[in-house]
């Protein structure tokens, strides 16, 4: 069994037989009788030291960040050198920062806000509102990402007031809203939250219980809250904070309904004392997140100006006439949801960096951790040295890395939208933000587990990652119902195909219009790593199961269920369908990132994109239930992956060095975790 | 489709229809313009009233139970009776006790001490070390699983006390040892911890550096540590309340090392002082169990009398001669570690436990919360009234059911143990421990995903446990390390009846003397639902991966391989084997519960034990992967599993009420949680 990869270096070799002469010579045994003796101790090795590299990681990070690495780079140092972000000085003159998560809620609550502050008043947030352009935006999305990984209650934060309150301004709302609101948000001269939750309908925005009547006499909307189920929740900035809200509600004139609409108040004055005609609660202590102040929020006839209804979509004019561009109330309805479409896009991004902070030090303390020996008195063996470790360990950093490409080119079609493209964003954004979220929770959980009891200790991050950034998989849009429109729309996109006698289009299922790809029995272990292969078992599997979905669902309304009873019927398939789509559009990003590149990098991402590829078929029981792929193909795969452990061991410091996270975000396990925990280092102040 | 349960009966119909008019009555279109009047309201149907059971509960939880549900009761009673507990009252004079996670480690540690004097005061803990026999300690099992569910925290820090130093005293001490320290640990005059860890070395013991040297002339033992990788970690109570130690060391006399001991240290004066030639620091802020003061211990030349050997296996005469009634030191270390056990099954059925809690919470929930509707005006729909929210619950209530029946004659092999059992313990422990714990993590994400943002409160439980409990997948020995044990102990079952050329002997792996069983192509309903085709699959899977483990390892050797890199080479096929050989011994034991039932609870048990089997199937691709299933059957099987969770919906609540969480213990979504979110009762200080 190679102990120490392949790839190891002779100076490397001699390097390892020192280690081991430390930990075992003569000194070693006579360990006990040489008490304090420090050279018969188990010594740390740097993996910066133990392992090479063949490729330039400043380029795989060009491909992994995808964009502002120099911004990136700017707001790390911004909060390393902040008193504010905690810095923690261990031995060897390292700094580490991360939020002190043994303070009570109120006191996160405190220094976010004025971590916030400080870092605007550093010019962070320049330009996030009043400024313009796909390069602004990704900008915004780069600074909100690295603030993301220093503490997720700072990114959801700013993401409420920012991309929530400042987003529904700049697209529900009009020039009116912009030059009134948008500077003073920038400058946080207001802070904004976003009603739109109640206790009674998260998910289900359309059931929301609000009402705002119009009253055409004062010209004024009357907001009400006119059941406990309607007050609103989970309001980011409510509790503590927030002098303004977007509030969601359905919009009452003359008796008729005209569906959900929004409307801006004041909630809080200068003085932060709450105003008239509004109560607000403290939604209380959480899992995670404590940084944030979500609150409760009712209204008690509430009266806002005409004016403070964000009109791009629709209008109330003076005289209570209704008026809008879009009639259909549900074309409407979509329009007011689309641009909110960035918050899903964040939530999928800020997924993939942190399971890459993650994994960094993860893998770093498997570089550096022994355990067991394989003979008798022999050397014990690094943990990423066991192929079970590597099996637990290198996949998630391919699939990271293939979610990487994923969210940067969802950031790219999202910044370069257009309304055509609304429909496929939204799929994409819901399909990405599931997936992403529950991967990152995922691989957040190996890694505590791969850490041992070290993954317990909050100063070493992994574990405190689980329940800040648990949130993810239910809040804007719980997962399981995003994965249920994602199948909803790969269903329509079938369905019109099939009405229509025509193409398929959309979706990217043009795939569909080729013959069936047709998989040799037996593929080599060369075949299983190329794209050609790979791309048509993905195609197969959703072409697969799109097929079957759709049967499925009229098979239930020819026995006479209704088409919403038949979809929720056929939730099993729907569910495999959804998946499958998203692992085609992740692997086909992908696989476009590493046919950009070349050389020595491009033989790394071809092994990583294999890596993707057969661990996401592996994975998937649906391959050998549906007979996608032979049994003999599918023990082929089993064995590729194991060779790809093989194969992708000696990067595993180069990909995960890549990933750009600075040293002071990692923790004392991702480097010599030993003098950090010795007596002397553990008694700084 | 079935949206009220088939079993619903007409007054149920009649209440749901009440419940739908009041939501989309005219009073509701009219909610609006009636702010707050409430008739106009969701409203709340308590699922006691909805749902109906056909079964008695407190039968079917004298099943889960196993043991002493007296005893259970009234430490219950105590706990929601005392002040230390902080019971908070919410609408409808409902009072719920949970420890303040929102207060500092400090502060947590602190309250910890103190409730567990409270309960040392009230009589609890009488007996725990003094008591004799089965009955005593199964006992002791169900009262630690009470305070468990409290708070983990307040189980760990008595696990460490009663199960380890006292668990240590009790089995590696003799009577001196006895007299000395027994009842004075049961009354909390002195304060146990459990010195075995260190930083270098967790799970494998044998590696510990920590070393012990006899000195004949003042015949006392010096102990020390060497190295900054010997320092003692995670050592519970350590930080802040122990007064004595056990310190697991190597022994060395004349040179000589005898292997690994246990020595009793005392490490703290009556005053709290750390002793002399003893240091101790904090192991710092963790995700969870911060009410535990986990420590870290060095020793400088600290000397302990030669009596505070702990003596049972081994022992050093005055003169220091090693006498051991066991020669050989690999069995005389697992004689060591043997009584340990009763950690690891502490921790299976306390997994347990909790699933049972979160899923009482999660499905009584489930039960109340409405989210979309079917139809264009339609009523929403109750969660657990959509098959695919089924799906996700309902098997992991089967799970949790067949893991408790296991759990529960866990303890009783455990009690009744003998040495001829030690290695059956030790493997079974080390499987249940492992599976039961995965199985609770998952268990509770899907629960806390499937409350929506809910379950992210603390105040709502299901989301703290999980980094409460997330400690048990790698203390007490990690659960990949025992699962690789399990592997090898059937290993070495297979390989003693091959060599010996004899009947399988051992681990219940005797069905692998009968013939092979025939599984059918086409398998019907009925018979995937029997018990001889459940067993006879589970069998067929653990022949079949155990004969293909022994193969591969025995292909690596003959490759030139190791034994042991021929074993860590094969931890795919071994990691399935493991899982397997678990699953069918759970099975075996929930089996045979069932079998002892009759009436209308042994027809819900059969579903449930079905849903078990079934799901084991379904959710392992190996069934697929080495065709123990056939295609046909294994999508009979999927199908079956739908069809069971229509079965088991209309007894979902009973079986949770049967659980025997008290409702002091579950929380606000459990009951009527629009009452407990309404600004009247979140106004109650």
């Amino acid at each position: 069994m190679h102990l120490s990869p392949p790839s190891s270096t002779a100076d490397k070799v001699s390097r390892r037989a020192a280690v081991i002469g430390r930990h075992l010579g003569p000194s070693a045994s006579a360990c006990g009788s040489a008490p304090l003796d420090l050279s018969s101790c188990i010594s740390y090795v740097s993996p910066d030291v133990s392992e090479k590299t063949v490729f330039d990681p400043r380029e795989m990070r060009r491909l992994m960040d995808g964009h502002d690495v120099e911004a990136r780079d700017w707001v790390f140092r911004l909060m390393e050198g902040g008193a504010l972000f905690c810095p923690r000085r261990r031995c060897g003159n390292q700094i580490f920062v991360a939020p002190d998560y043994n303070q009570t809620m109120e006191q996160q609550r405190e220094m976010t806000m004025r971590r916030i502050q400080f870092l605007s008043e550093h010019g962070v947030f320049h330009g996030w509102l009043t400024g313009q352009g796909a390069e602004m935006e990704m900008r915004k999305f780069a600074l909100n990402e690295c603030v993301g990984l220093y503490d997720h209650s700072l990114a959801i934060k700013l993401g409420v007031h920012f991309f929530l309150w400042g987003g529904a301004l700049q697209f529900f709302g009009t020039k009116r809203h912009h030059d009134k609101w948008l500077k003073d948000s920038e400058d946080f001269v207001i802070k904004g939250c976003f009603a739109m939750t109640e206790l009674g309908h998260g998910s289900n925005v359309r059931g929301i219980e609000t009402v705002a009547t119009y009253d055409s006499r004062s010209q004024e909307f009357i907001i009400n809250t006119p059941c406990e189920t309607a007050q609103k929740y989970w309001i980011g900035g409510a509790a503590k904070h927030a002098t303004h809200t977007i509030i969601f509600s359905q919009l009452h004139i003359n008796g008729n309904s005209q569906g959900v609409h929004a409307f801006i108040a004041q909630i809080r004055d200068e003085n932060g004392n709450v105003m008239p005609n509004v109560r607000i609660a403290d939604c209380g202590h959480k899992i995670g997140l404590n940084g944030v102040d979500n609150g409760r929020i009712w209204f008690d006839n509430l009266r806002v100006p005409r004016e403070n209804l964000l009109n791009s979509v629709a209008d109330v004019l003076s005289d209570g006439q209704y008026v809008s561009a879009i009639k259909d109330p549900d074309q409407r309805f979509a329009a007011f949801l689309a641009p909110l479409t960035s918050g899903r896009v964040n939530i999928a991004v800020n997924a993939v960096y942190v399971s890459k902070m993650a994994l960094t030090i993860t893998v770093r303390y498997a570089l550096t951790r022994r355990a067991f020996s394989v003979t008798p008195n022999g050397p014990e063996v690094l943990l990423l040295d066991y192929p079970s470790h590597q099996r637990r360990l290198l996949p998630l950093i391919a699939k990271t890395c293939a979610m990487s490409s994923a969210a940067y080119h969802l950031k790219m079609i999202y910044v370069k939208r257009n309304p055509d493209a609304n429909k496929l964003i939204h799929i994409y954004s819901s399909a990405l933000k599931a997936m992403l979220t529950w991967q990152n929770l995922k691989t957040l959980q190996e890694c505590r587990e791969a850490c041992g009891g070290q993954g317990l200790k909050s100063e070493n991050r992994v574990g405190v990652l689980k329940s800040e950034f648990d949130v993810q998989s239910t809040f804007e849009g719980d997962n399981n119902v995003l994965m249920q429109q994602v199948s909803k729309a790969l269903l329509s996109v079938y369905a019109s195909a099939q009405s229509k006698k025509q193409q398929f289009k959309g979706l990217g299922l043009e795939h569909m219009n080729d013959s069936c790809p047709v998989i040799p029995e037996n593929m080599s272990s060369s075949s299983l790593r190329s794209t050609k292969f790979q791309t048509e078992i993905f195609n197969l599997r959703e072409r697969g199961l799109l097929h079957r979905y759709a049967n499925e669902v009229s098979q239930y309304q020819s026995q006479g269920e209704s088409k919403e009873s038949a979809i929720i019927l056929s939730y099993q398939v729907a569910d495999e369908l959804a998946r499958a789509f998203t692992e085609r559009i992740i692997f086909q990003f992908f696989a476009e990132d590493d046919m950009s590149t070349s050389g020595p990098l491009k033989d790394v991402l071809g092994m990583l994109r294999s890596m993707y590829a057969l661990i996401c078929i592996e994975e998937d029981a649906s391959f050998l239930r549906y007979g996608y792929l032979s049994l003999k193909n599918a023990a082929a795969v089993r064995k590729e992956v194991t060779k790809l452990c093989t194969d992708l061991r000696p990067h595993a410091l180069a990909v995960v060095n890549s990933f750009g996270i600075p040293d002071s975000f990692l923790s004392p396990i991702a480097f010599n975790w030993i003098d950090a925990n010795s007596w002397s280092c553990s008694n700084i102040p």
